[in-house]
């Protein structure tokens, strides 16, 4: 039986010796679609992990027009095959067509590529660093390896592992990429993978900078982020798939960054609610039950006072919860996983408001569910209680009285994001100054009256956080030059001939355009 | 029986319930200093754990130049008692008061804390990002918990825990510090903890700010570097002591930054000796025997091509090492290890030209010793044959050709340094191109005509490199600012007010000198 072939080395070829095979199934009518896919064994890994260490050296000799150029022509084939891919997309995933996939994710995602490409271009992003009393430069070099990216099942464009974020920023950092497709959007990440191949065959990028096998077994994915050859890896998704990954490259060590679950915290202060309380839950609504929730800054965790305005909004969100239909699920494990984690939260404390259970609809569905637990019960089991359940799913917190607030915010494991409502005339201040203080060492993204979902991709945005949200609080996954960071290594030139030195860090600045830290000072001008 | 006083939480008091005690020994006699310090239990770990904690919380709202005049004031210090440390560190390392301690390792040690010092009052090295249309503004903040740092036993001065590079920025970067002696200086710590003390005390630093324990037991040092209230570890020695404390910090999700073991290759072709040979041979014997080559950059390995001049270099380099005397050694521990280490050598091939046993005089002392292996040799036992020998010791590699001397190359580890040395009028130009793209993925700093050793502390320097020779290649332990970054997380402020905002990040550029990304620009503009 022959499946979709994989790309390796350049290639379009039939995985060698797959131990399995799978399809993607639409969500809304619980049924596989036609095309297989093939899980590959690791001889296609050791295969894509030799083309690729040849990359490692020959791509430092290829022009950054040519990364530029590819980048550009891979979000214009992107463009030219949107129909396609917003129609594939939404079968596999069951996102809504309009306006997230083809307004939302498919802009964004190409706008990211072209990010990128202008980052490669203007070079700014490598931080070089020229002392030059001493003759010693420094900066930003690609890994040893190329970096092989998990993408998530949320995200069939912007974090597609072969289109991306992730990929985007790998590539313009120069490094070659081993795409693994998420098994949940296969016939997605293949429109992709050929909108690439199609670009760097035209565009002359050599041609395993950019590999993708669909799926491969758990173990050996295990072995390639501890693999030699690897430079780092870059997961999006859960908390126990990240964590094993985690383990494996710790042991080797070899790099990996990974972007985990969050719960992202809303503080609702009591101003907030006096002042705009239809407000607040609107927007609550609004963000909690977006994409059917599935989203890493999905506000998991409203913690408020226990007192009238309190239980008024939470009334109001609750008529709205129920108002709104239950949207389609991506899959059957996301159901039965917000189904256990709503019967983990249960079991310590919380109780159900409304929602609770799988809706007899067509189709994966979860009713929009909101649960209720006291900051007394919060207390004895923090931790449970903090469990993502991925979907549109929120926890009420209340607190006895502000102080208990801000005892809450002290129990909170590492979050993306963390957002505090206030009243917007300054009656809410004194909490808030005690509550920012903790709050802001638990989060990555301190957000004022704003809920967590909806990420900018710009240069100041931060898209991490402290462990476990992410493995390192120090990178984001999301803004460019940012970005590009992590998929890059320092390296010092020490008294090395102007001949001999990169061109960023000759004396001459390449593009005119580079900024560059000379003498302590960033510049873009000549040495 | 009283030991010396640990310093936690502002108060000098003995240890609780110690496990045990232990004192210096002078290597140079062999005999025991008088003091004793003690072993500290956990429990002490708790109490400085807890100080540490509430400090998280004072710091941000302390004036950033009462940080300053702290880091100068102890500066000051350290020279009023110039002669008093370099006389206590000469007793117990062995190092030479003159150059090394007084007039080369001091002074770099308050130069280090006063380029902290002015790093911390400009604040540019927190990478303040604005984007103004989005309203988001991001920045590297301290992190959520006291770094600990563990100094090595090598450099009593510049690297120690409490008065280091390290600790310089750990501090200027806004974080407490525990400090952990190294169990070789412990008198030396005591003084340079006494003076930080005395300027924190003077200058209104928060009083836990800077804590100091002697030692504790290798298990409660794996308790510490995972416990929750930790935010960082900065560790400085063996790759064996290193990979334990990693394994137990990964597991726990706890950030490590590791400076292990590194052998430094120094590539010399064939250009260079037909060049310059006595010259050469006169810097590898200077870089190797400095300091009796007890030096993280210690040129151990040192690769050339097996003919006449290759081997004339190795005889005079042979001659100068036997003309030398052997220098002291740090203790007996290093001796012991080095013996160790060129047994292994010898196990897998490589030979003794010259030294290779203990020296009786008095002291711990070694002979310098030269060995000498063939690239075939080199090419089966890669691994083995890169250990490193702590001391003056380094390996020679005879290449069959210059093909072979690329191929080695392939089998390095990540390294700290790596040189080549080359003809000055381009005769080897071929072979650095061919040599330079696989070596610099190997090496944090790539230098040329140069021996390793001297590590400059400018903003360009990196002191870092791939894994095992750090664990993670996109941070430097010396050079400043950039040495800042290991101790912070990036912390992004989504649509807060300006008057929430930490002034860094507020329209008015809080110094008028500190360098901010404003809208893709780096500038000194206010918003």
């Amino acid at each position: 039986m022959s499946f979709q072939p994989v790309l390796i080395d350049g290639t379009w070829k039939q995985a060698r010796l797959p131990v399995g095979s799978f399809a993607a199934v639409n969500p809304a009518t619980k049924t596989p679609l036609t095309d297989r896919f093939p899980v590959s064994s690791f001889s296609d890994i050791e295969l894509a992990l030799s083309a690729a260490h040849q990359m490692v050296f020959e791509l430092p000799s290829v022009s950054v027009d040519i990364t530029v150029n590819f980048l550009e022509a891979f979000a214009d084939n992107i463009e030219a095959r949107r129909e396609e891919l917003v129609e594939m997309a939404s079968r596999e995933t069951g996102l809504a067509q309009e306006p997230r996939l083809r307004s939302v994710e498919l802009p964004r995602t190409t706008n990211q590529l072209r990010q990128a490409a202008s980052a490669a271009l203007n070079r700014s992003w490598c931080r070089a660093t020229i002392d030059t009393k001493t003759n010693i430069r420094s900066k930003y070099s690609p890994l040893g390896g190329p970096v092989v990216i998990f993408g998530p099942n949320n995200f069939p464009f912007a974090f597609n592992s072969i289109a991306g974020g992730d990929f985007a920023a790998a590539i313009a950092a120069g490094n070659p990429v081993i795409a693994k497709a998420n098994p949940g959007h296969p016939g997605t990440t293949k429109i992709f993978a050929e909108a690439a191949f199609e670009a760097f065959q035209t565009i002359g990028l050599p041609q395993a900078t950019v590999q993708l096998l669909y799926h491969f077994q758990p173990e050996d994915g295990l072995k390639l982020v501890a693999h030699p050859l690897v430079g780092t890896t870059a997961f999006t998704g859960s908390r126990t798939t990240g964590l094993r990954l985690k383990e494996a490259a710790d042991i080797a060590g070899k790099l990996i960054y990974l972007e985990m679950s969050s719960v992202n915290p809303v503080f609702i202060l009591p101003g907030a609610l006096k002042e705009r309380l239809n407000e607040v839950a609107n927007e609550l609504f609004s963000s909690c039950t977006l994409g059917s929730g599935q989203f890493c800054t999905n506000p998991g965790l409203v913690i408020l006072l226990q007192d009238e305005s309190g239980e008024a909004l939470m009334q109001e969100v609750s008529r709205l919860f129920q108002s709104a239909p239950a949207g389609l699920l991506l899959n059957s494990q996301v159901l039965e996983k917000i189904a256990a984690a709503i019967e983990g939260l249960q079991e310590h404390g919380a109780e159900i408001v409304t929602g609770g259970k799988e809706i007899n609809k067509p189709g994966y569905r979860f009713a929009n569910t909101l649960l209720r637990v006291s900051g007394d019960v919060f207390g004895e089991h923090p931790k449970a209680l903090q469990a993502e359940a991925f979907g549109p799913v929120s926890l009420f917190v209340f607190a006895r009285n502000e102080a208990q607030i801000v005892e809450i915010a002290t129990y909170l494991e590492g979050n993306l994001t963390g957002s505090i409502y206030s009243h917007s005339k300054g009656q809410d201040n004194l909490l808030y100054e005690r509550l920012e203080p903790i709050l802001h060492k638990k989060v990555g993204r301190l957000i004022n009256d704003k809920m967590p979902t909806g990420v900018a991709v710009t240069p100041a945005m931060h898209h991490g956080g402290p462990y476990p949200a992410t493995g390192h609080p120090g990178f984001t996954a999301v803004g460019i030059p940012a970005s590009l960071l992590r998929f890059a290594a320092l390296l010092c030139y020490d008294n090395v001939p102007q001949d001999r030195l990169p061109v960023e860090l000759q004396d001459k600045n390449p593009t005119g355009e580079m900024w560059r830290f000379i003498d302590g000072e960033w510049t873009k001008r000549d040495v």
